[in-house]
């Protein structure tokens, strides 16, 4: 069985092409880790890759890339509509398979601490890897950005985890841990969007529904129908097949059927079962019973 | 994406445990296939072998186990509870993934040609790799057992499709193809054995029911339920969640509750994800969104 963690690491580059396959090249390198994805936005000027593999594998390519965007990338000359603090800004690592998310919150430790003593770069530990509760929230970590945290660094809260009170010009680094996010969207047979916002209000933990799904409702004006758009940020506590059951019984208390739903992006494997065996009902199932797993081995 | 196929032989020998080990050790030396199970039974003196792999190796595997096989076991002197005609008495190939009936139908053939030219056996070909209606069904195909056949193989009904029409020490091997099998249980919250049996006549293709589901009516005393146990012997068209709705509603005609459901042994990964694209109702689901598959490439 082998251990899986994602890492997404975010740069402060979407407009220098060449340089952006230069940081990411520094991820093919390294043996056992695959890239899935990298999307480059020039306006924000910022590009979001995303790799999985082993866990030291992940640890040595996050390691590399924050190494190539340190020196390829100055913050005194980025400009972009994306908040951002470093060269890398953001570094989070996700529990995929067999870790952790214990696990995923040492491998920010050590490479925050690496990143702090060999780079000389100030590093944030955010999310589940935070060392204050006000630290757990990336926003509140990058308030200011690159110019306000280099004038307040050497404030007592805004000491960093590891490295320096000083920022160069790689800026400074929110390096984390969080569950994986799933993108789920369910759509209604109807064009009335007050009953897609009323839905999401009731689902989104920010106005008193589950705490881990943030909910917009949209218009789908050309398929005729309403959508609640979800981000899914921890489907082992709050479940897919939850929101579908919610979402169906207030849809029906509105009169409303649901139509579809659909999943952008990569979900992971266990969401898709935990779904699977609560339909069916399932006793003593076991994710084991996976014929797949046992040629794979994963 | 790899491709996988399953193989299931039935040998007939299930009491000399150091000739189950020796047949079932060819099946080990063969590069990128994994022996999944083998269990002997002792009465019916049959062993059952389960092993999955690329489509050549797996092939490999089967040749070399029959090879084995043919050479350990005398069925002049074989004697058992289980039906039997053959040393390696039936070899069915399994489509897993990225592998259809005909590339199965297509390694039964050419397993069938070598064991009829290189070990003088006769082949019949049986299920979805049949050449004649009569000879899909296996009981139908092993009628008259060993002793039975060697007199009556050189009629024209029993001429072979591969090898001679004469029965050696080894007897005559039935080579397939058929849809990976599940074994999913449905629990009802009643003791009423009559509301099952009913339930289970109603399902099942032998009564009017659905054609891939066998199904049967079964007390569970000790829990004080009843259980429709099933052989689903064809998920992609007949899936899990069609046997799930259609003994939720016949329940609900008798008021008894689907009180939980088992899935005993192993399940193909596809079938569990489209129980889970069912009841979320999604659309343009890919099972390439599932995040491990990128990493397993499986």
């Amino acid at each position: 069985m082998a251990k899986v963690v994602e890492c997404i690491p975010n740069i402060s580059e979407g407009r220098r092409l060449d340089v952006v396959e230069e940081i990411v090249g520094e991820v093919k390198k390294v043996p056992g880790v695959t890239l899935l994805d990298y999307s480059s936005n020039a306006d924000h000027n910022r590009t979001v890759i995303t790799f999985i593999g082993e866990p030291e594998g992940v640890l040595e390519a996050a390691w590399r890339l924050i190494v190539k965007a340190a020196d390829k990338i100055d913050l005194g000359r980025h400009q972009g509509e994306h908040p951002r603090m470093g060269a890398t800004d953001v570094c989070p690592f996700v529990p995929v398979r067999e870790v952790t998310m214990d696990e995923c919150v040492e491998l920010a430790r050590k490479l925050g601490e690496r990143v702090g003593q060999e780079l000389n770069i100030p590093v944030y530990l955010y999310e589940r890897a935070a060392t204050r509760p006000e630290r757990r929230n990336l926003a509140e970590v990058r308030r200011g950005q690159y110019e306000g945290i280099k004038e307040s660094i050497n404030t007592p809260e805004r000491k960093p985890d590891y490295g320096p009170s000083v920022m160069g010009k790689a800026g400074a680094i929110a390096i984390g841990a969080r569950p994986p996010l799933v993108a789920f969207n369910i759509n209604l047979g109807t064009t009335n969007l007050d009953i897609a916002k009323a839905i999401a209000k009731g689902i989104r933990g920010s106005s008193g529904g589950f705490v881990n799904i943030k909910a917009l409702g949209v218009e789908l004006a050309a398929q005729g129908m309403v959508q609640i758009s979800m981000n899914m940020v921890d489907t082992q506590a709050t479940p897919l097949y939850r929101a579908m059951e919610y979402i169906k019984a207030e849809a029906a208390h509105y009169g409303v059927p649901v139509i579809g739903s659909e999943i952008v992006g990569l979900v992971p494997l266990d969401s898709m079962l935990d779904v699977a065996s609560y339909y069916l009902k399932l006793g003593d199932f076991s994710y084991e019973q996976i014929l797949e797993k046992r040629v794979f081995r994963f």
